[in-house]
């Protein structure tokens, strides 16, 4: 059982709003736009791609790590934790 | 007449490979995959952006700023470049 | 009791070494060397960074959350690690 | 000739606020500061370091591209900032 399955209402409308801006950029592009205006809207899916990845960090934490009483259950879920920190600080 | 013209098609199709990635994450969440996945998902679209994005910087130097002769427009080209490494560098 | 302890020779370490590449920079911009040089060791200061924080956050997650049996305990070192994520994730 | 000439005692006066923070950063290992206090010192010494960073590449757009009439020069110049560019949106 996965820590997604609470917030997924949550997350999915995150997703479908950042493919919603990047459908933006697609008729941005095609309706050839100054770039200035392509690196705007860039700057801004950036943002709310950050948004979302630091509250899947935050629940990943909270429900398989922080909530978790079992030791081991515990390290598995930290050690995930880990590898996403070191993908993110390179 | 905007530089984003003559690189059109390439940007288009990293901007719908994006989508399709996107598409891949809320399948992800639907089917309730494990968040480690869904995190890795996430590092990959957010690659995936920084590249388009650098893409975008390159173009827009090259054709609003390197190429260009007049030296008025060369430095609104210039300006529009600095205030994208202010935002990217914030 | 901090966790910081255990690691300290390591870190401390890692934190004189970026000093003596900030010197580094130091003298090259007193010898007047060229940009593009003072922008690469900027960016090599930039991953010595990313990677003793990373370093810091992973031990951080360790002592603090991982290896702690008090609930109540783990998660206020589980708060101060999602302060962490929502500033580097901004 | 390099622009690091015109812009260097404010370059310098920041590298060495930089430095003066990595020590602060020192001291509190030392002090067995507690590593949340540690993470905050590590997030401003970054904030620095993007904004130093940023200034940087700003002078560098200006005086080896955008004030350069040569166009070989103005190239040159440019393809050093694409390469800083790419390094920072890996």
């Amino acid at each position: 059982m996965s820590h997604t399955i609470h917030q997924k209402p949550k997350l999915l409308a995150r997703v479908r709003r950042l493919k919603g801006q990047l459908e933006g950029i697609e008729r941005a592009l095609e309706a050839e736009a100054p770039c200035a205006e392509i690196l705007r809207q860039l700057a801004s899916v950036r943002g709310a791609m950050n948004g979302l990845t630091a509250e899947v960090m935050e629940d990943h934490l909270r429900e398989h790590v922080l909530e978790v009483e079992d030791e081991d259950e515990r390290h598995k879920g930290g050690a995930e934790m880990i590898e996403v920190i070191r993908t993110y600080m390179k």
